[in-house]
C-alpha cells in the first residue's frame, strides 16, 4: 500500500517502502504478512544463511538442491518480480584475508544472482563491502553485470562519514574511520559506471554534514534502509525521526528514493503489542496480528503525506527532469509553431521585458515630450511577435507614442506576425520587416532595440553575433534590451546524465552540451560567473571570442566528489535594474522558458578536499560557426573537449 | 654529416645533429654554411621576430606578405624537408596576462605553422611554455593538430626538477621552481596524447636525479637541444660534457632521440678562431670560415662514436623494438615450422634445461645404479625434439640409463620427431607418442616430467592447466622440470606503446596483453613477484585461479609520472639452483625465445610523488578459456580491464 499520494507527482517511486526481512522457507506467508503490514514489498535473503558451498557434502557431488527460499512457483511471477527485492547473503566477503571465505562468497554470490535472475527480481541489495579496498568484490560484480540484462544489482553502503573532513588524514583508505561514499565511488569507477548498479543507502543515526549528503543526490541511489534504530523516540512512545533526518528523507521522496524499514521494533509502543525477538514477523497466524514494524512506516507514511504539494511548473517539467536535450540552433533551423506557442506563454518573461521597455521609454522620452516624441523600437528577432506586444503595452502604460518594426527571418513566423497586426488593428504602428537582422538594411536608425536570442547559456544561440549585426541601426545613443548578459556555470555530480551520454558510446555526445531539467545532481560549489556580453558594444577591440579559467573550490565538509560536468546557467539584464535569469540564486520566479545546460566531461573527475577544481572554457568564433571548448586543468589535466567545434556547434 | 656509423644500428635516427639559428632572410646560405659546418639540419626561427600582428599597418588591409624566412622556392622541397625543422617565435606567450599579446600569439603561431606546413618541414619547434599552466596554448596547438597529417611538433622542455621531491610542496603548480615534467605531462593530456605532439629537452648545465630523468626515456623525446652552456671545458680549452650529462647523452643516442646544439660559442678555442657575437654564424662568406659550433658538434660525435657496439642478439631484436605482438595460443593452434625453428636456436635455454636434466638424474640414479636403473623421462610439448635432445644429451653426460617418451599434440611437429629420431638412431630409446598430454593414457609412469610451455608471464601459455593433466602419469616422487614459476610485474611510462593501441579506437587493444620488446619505457619501481606455480601439486585445494593485489612506491626522487601499463616477465626454477628466466634482474643472459609481456591501462594513471600505486591482479578460469583481469585502486580507480575475459583470453 502506497505512502500516500502526493498532488502532481502521483508516479513517484517513492511513495512505496519496503521492509527488510529474516530469511524464511515459507515465501507466501512471508509476503502476505508483510503486504498485510502494509509494506509495498520484501528484501528477504534468498538463501538459508547457513549454507557454505565448502561445507556442502561432496559425497552428494552436488546434485541436491540448493538451500534457496521456496521454488519459483510459490509465488507469482508478478508477485516475484513486483513485491520481492532479493537480498544476498551479508556473510559474504570477496575481499577477506581467509581464501575459502573468499572462494564460498564467490560461489554463493553467483549462485545467489542466478537465482534472482530467473526469478525475474527487479533488483537485488549486496551487502556492505566489509572493508575499504574491495576490488575483488567488484570485479565478482562486474562479470556478474557483463551478463545481467535488468535486474538491478544494489550495493548496500553505511550512510558514514568521518567528522574531520579528511584533510588532516588524506590516506582514508587506511586509517581510522572511512568516507562511505569514497567505497562507493571506487566500486562504481571498477565497474565503469554499470548503468545496472545503485546505491542501498544504510541510514543511521548520526548523520554526517549536510554538505557530505548532498553528494549523493548526484548518485543513483535507489532505496535508502532506515534502521528502527536511527529512531528517536517521541512522547507517547511512538518513533520518530530528528529534524536533520526528516530533511534527508524529503531530499529522498523528492529524489524517487525508496525506503525500506529494517531491524527489530525497539521502541515502547512496540512491547505493548508484541513481542520483542529476532522472530517476531515470522510467527504470524492469518494476519491478524499487527506488523510489529507498522508504527516506523506509519510515521514514514506520515512523513510522506506531509510533504508540500508539487508547484504547478514543477509538475509540467516532470517529465523533462534529467532528460537530454540537444541546445536549439535558431539561426540555422526555423522554429516550429509548437516551439514558439510553448515559449510565448512564459507570461513571467514578457512581464520582464515590458517592465524593461517602460523603463527604457520613461528615461528616454520625459513626460513633457511624451506627445510630441515618437520612439523606434525594433523588435529584432520578433517571432510571432511576443516581444511587438510587450513593447505596445509598454507604450500604453507610459503614455509614449512607438513606431515599431518587427524583424524576423523566420518566414512562417513572418505570416503569423502580419495576420496578428491586422487583426490588432495595429497596421499604422508596427512595419514587419521579413529579414535576417544582421543583412537589414533600415530605413531609420532606432532608439531602442529589443530582442529575446538568449539561451540557455546566455551567448549560446549567438545572441552577440546577431546584435553585433543589429547595432548598425541603432542609434548612437540608443539602449538595447538586454543590455548584457552573462553565463554561470558550477561543478555537479550527475551519474544519471553520464550514464545517458555513455550509451551513445562515441566521442560526440561527451562533447556536445545539452539543455537539461537537472534534477538528480549534487551541485557540488557556488556558480562562478563565466562570459559576458554587453550591447552595444562600439569598442574597436570588440570580439566575440573569450576564454575563462575558473577555480572552484568544494566546501571542506564535502568530502571527495566525482564530477561529471558543469551546470550552466545564465542571467541577463534588461534594462537597468530589471534582470531575467536562471541562475538558482537569482533567477527569475515562474520562468519556464529555459533549463540549465550541462557541459559533461569525457571521464568524470574525482576531486579530494583541500584540492581546487580548475576549469577552463572557450568561445570560440569561425567564418561559420561558434563553439565551445573546455577542459580540466586541476586536480588532473582532461583532454581538450570539442576541439576546433568537432562534436558540437552553433552554426552561423 | 651524420655523427658516426654505429655498428649494428646504422639508421639509428640519433647519428644526425641539428644546430639552432638565428632569423636569417638568407636561408640558401645559411643552410649551406651549416651543412658545411658539419650538421645536418638546421632549426631557424620561420618568421621575422619583430613580427607583431597588432602592429602590422591595418591600413594596408594585410595584403602585404608576412615577413618569413625567404620563399618556399629558396630551398628545393627535399632541402626543406630534410635539412630545416621550424623554430616557432618564441616571443609568443597564449597565457598571457595580456590580451593583446594573446591574440597576437594565436594568430604567429597559426600562421607560422601553416608556413611550415606548406613547405613540408617534417617538424617545427614549440617553444617552451612561459609558465605552469597552459590550458589556452595547449588548447591552441590542438586545434593544430587535429588539423596536421604528418609535421610533427616539438614542444621544447627545459630538462629541470627541484631538488626537493616535491612531497613538501605537493602543489607543484603555484610554488617556487616546477617539475617541467609536469608541464610536458598537462600539456600531452590536454591534447589527448596526439601522436604528432612529441618534446624538444632544453638540457641545461644541472640535471635532475636518474630516477627522475629516466622518465624522460617512456616518453616521446625527439630531440635534446644541448646548450654551450652546459658544456665545460676541457684543459686544452675545449668544450666537454660532465659524466652525468654524457651518461645522458648516451641514453639519447640509444633511443634515436637526435642533437641540436644551441648557443653561442662561449669557450677559449672560440675565441681563437671566431669573433664572438650574436651574429657570429650570421656573416660567413664562401664558406671558409669554420663554423662557430664545430668544436661542440665535433665532441658530440666523439661521443657518439665511442658508444659500445650494440650485441649481436640485441641488433636482431630492433626490428621488433616496441612492436606489438599477440601471444602465442600454442594450445588452440599448431605452432608453425619458422616458429619452431626460431626457438630452437635458442641454445641458451637448452643448455639451462640440460643442465637441469642432468642434475636431477644425479639425484634420482646414485653412481652405483647408473649402469642397471633405467629413468623414465617424458617430454610433454616435445615440438621437433629439442628437450629429447637436451635430455639425451643429459643422460650421455651422466651416464645414466634413459627411457623417453616424447609427447606432442602438433601432428605436424610429430612428422619431424619421427624423422629426427630415425636420423640420430634412437628409436630404442625414444617413443613418439601423437596426443595432447591431457589426454594421453601412458603405459607406465614417469620419473621425470620435462617441459617448455611457458610464455612470457610464465603461466600465460596455460602450462599449469598442461602440467596439471601430465602429473597423472608423474610418479608420486617425480620430478616436474620446470618445478615452478613465478611472474613479476613493474609499472612503466610507455607513450609509443600506448599510442600504437590508441589507433586502434577499441576497447579490446586496451585490454590485451602483449608481447613486446621494450624500448621507448621507463621502468619506474623495481619488479614484484605476482603469481606462482608449482609442479608437480598434489593438494586437493588446488586451483589454477590466482588473485594478487601489489603496492607500488615510485622512489621519492622521480617526481610524478604517467603509468601507460605494467611490463611482466617470468622467473622459472627447472631444478633446484638451475633457473631460467626473463626477469631482468636474473635474467638468463643471450636468451632470446621471450619477450616481456605489456598490460595496457585504458586511461594512463597519473602517480604524485608519495602516493602509492596498488595494482590488482586475476588469473580466472573457465569451462574453455583462461583470461586475466587487472585494475588499479590507488591513487584512484580504474575500471575492470577485461572482465569475462570479454578482449583477451587464451584458449584451454
Amino acid at each position: 500500500m502506497p505512502l500516500g499520494q502526493r498532488e502532481g507527482d502521483g508516479k513517484s517511486e517513492s511513495r512505496y517502502c519496503g521492509v527488510e526481512t529474516s530469511f524464511s522457507d515459507d515465501m507466501p506467508d512471508l509476503l502476505a504478512f508483510s503486504l498485510h503490514g502494509g509494506f509495498d514489498f520484501i528484501v528477504p535473503p534468498l538463501m538459508d544463511p547457513s549454507y557454505r558451498p565448502s561445507l556442502m557434502d561432496t559425497g552428494s557431488n552436488g546434485s541436491g538442491p540448493l538451500p534457496f527460499a521456496g521454488s519459483d512457483l510459490v509465488l507469482s511471477p508478478s508477485q516475484w518480480s513486483g513485491h520481492v527485492v532479493g537480498k544476498i547473503s551479508p556473510w559474504i566477503d570477496l575481499d577477506s584475508e581467509d581464501e575459502v571465505l573468499r572462494k564460498d562468497s564467490e560461489i554463493t554470490l553467483k549462485q545467489e544472482i542466478a537465482w534472482a535472475s530467473h526469478l525475474s527480481l527487479q533488483a537485488c541489495v549486496l551487502p556492505a563491502p566489509k572493508g575499504v579496498i574491495c576490488a575483488n568484490y567488484a570485479r565478482c560484480v562486474n562479470q556478474i553485470l557483463q551478463n545481467l540484462n535488468h535486474m538491478q544489482l544494489w550495493l548496500r553502503i553505511p550512510l558514514e562519514k568521518p567528522d574531520d573532513d579528511g584533510i588532516e588524514n588524506p590516506d582514508f583508505m587506511y586509517g581510522g574511520q572511512v568516507d562511505s561514499w569514497e567505497i562507493w565511488n571506487s566500486f562504481r569507477l571498477l565497474c565503469e559506471h554499470h548503468s545496472l548498479l545503485a546505491v542501498a543507502l544504510d541510514v543511521l543515526s548520526s548523520l554526517p554534514s549536510m554538505n557530505s549528503l548532498g553528494r549523493w543526490f548526484g548518485e543513483p541511489v535507489r532505496v535508502s534502509i532506515l534502521n528502527t534504530n536511527s529512531f528517536l523516540t517521541n512522547a507517547q512512545g511512538y518513533p520518530c525521526l530528528s529534524k536533520r533526518h526528516q530533511r534527508l528523507l524529503t531530499g529522498f521522496f523528492n529524489h524517487s528514493v525508496q525506503v525500506v524499514i529494517s531491524g527489530e521494533a525497539t521502541h515502547d509502543f512496540a512491547s505493548r503489542n508484541v513481542q520483542l525477538g529476532v522472530n517476531n514477523d515470522e510467527d504470524h497466524s492469518e494476519g491478524t496480528q499487527e506488523h510489529s514494524l507498522r508504527a516506523y512506516l506509519d510515521y514514514v507514511g506520515y512523513l510522506y503525506q506531509r510533504l508540500e504539494p508539487i508547484p504547478e511548473q514543477e509538475r509540467i517539467e516532470i517529465g523533462y527532469r534529467d532528460y537530454l536535450q540537444s541546445p536549439l540552433q535558431p539561426l540555422m533551423d526555423n522554429l516550429e509553431a509548437q516551439t514558439y506557442e510553448t515559449f510565448e506563454k512564459d507570461t513571467s518573461k514578457y512581464v520582464q521585458y515590458q517592465r524593461a521597455v517602460s523603463k527604457a521609454l520613461l528615461d528616454r522620452v520625459p513626460d513633457e515630450k511624451a506627445s510630441s516624441v515618437t520612439t523606434v523600437l525594433m523588435v529584432v528577432g520578433a517571432g510571432r511577435g511576443p516581444l511587438v506586444r510587450a513593447s505596445l503595452q509598454s507604450a500604453e502604460e507610459t503614455g509614449r507614442k512607438l513606431r515599431v518594426y518587427a524583424v524576423e527571418k523566420n518566414p512562417n513566423a513572418v505570416v503569423t506576425l502580419h495576420s496578428l497586426v491586422k487583426l490588432e488593428g495595429w497596421e499604422k504602428i508596427v512595419t514587419i520587416i521579413s529579414s535576417d537582422m544582421r543583412c537589414w538594411e533600415a530605413p531609420e536608425k532606432a532608439d531602442i532595440l529589443v530582442s529575446e536570442l538568449l539561451g540557455s547559456f546566455g551567448d549560446n544561440e549567438l545572441s552577440p553575433e546577431c546584435l553585433d549585426g543589429a547595432q548598425r541601426f541603432l542609434k548612437q545613443d540608443g539602449i538595447s534590451i538586454p543590455s548584457s548578459y552573462t553565463s554561470f556555470i558550477q561543478p555537479v555530480t550527475a551519474s544519471k546524465i553520464y550514464n545517458d551520454i555513455l550509451t551513445h558510446k562515441d566521442l560526440l555526445h561527451f562533447e556536445t552540451a545539452y539543455v537539461v531539467k537537472l534534477h538528480r545532481v549534487a551541485r557540488l560549489a557556488p556558480n562562478q560567473p563565466v562570459f559576458t556580453f554587453t550591447h552595444p558594444e562600439y569598442s574597436s577591440e570588440r570580439s566575440n571570442q573569450r576564454y575563462k579559467k575558473l577555480r572552484f573550490e568544494l566546501p571542506g565538509d564535502t568530502g571527495s566528489a566525482l564530477i561529471h560536468g558543469f551546470a550552466g546557467y545564465f542571467d541577463a539584464t534588461l534594462y537597468k535594474d530589471v534582470h531575467l535569469g536562471i541562475e538558482p540564486s537569482t533567477a527569475t520566479p515562474n520562468m519556464f522558458s529555459w533549463f540549465p545546460i550541462f557541459f559533461p566531461l569525457r571521464k568524470p573527475i574525482c576531486v579530494q578536499p583541500g584540492t581546487p577544481l580548475d576549469i577552463h572554457l572557450w568561445r570560440c568564433c569561425g567564418s561559420s560557426k561558434v563553439w565551445y571548448e573546455w577542459c580540466i586543468t586541476s586536480p588532473v589535466a582532461s583532454p581538450i573537449h570539442n576541439s576546433n567545434g568537432r562534436s558540437y556547434w552553433v552554426g552561423l
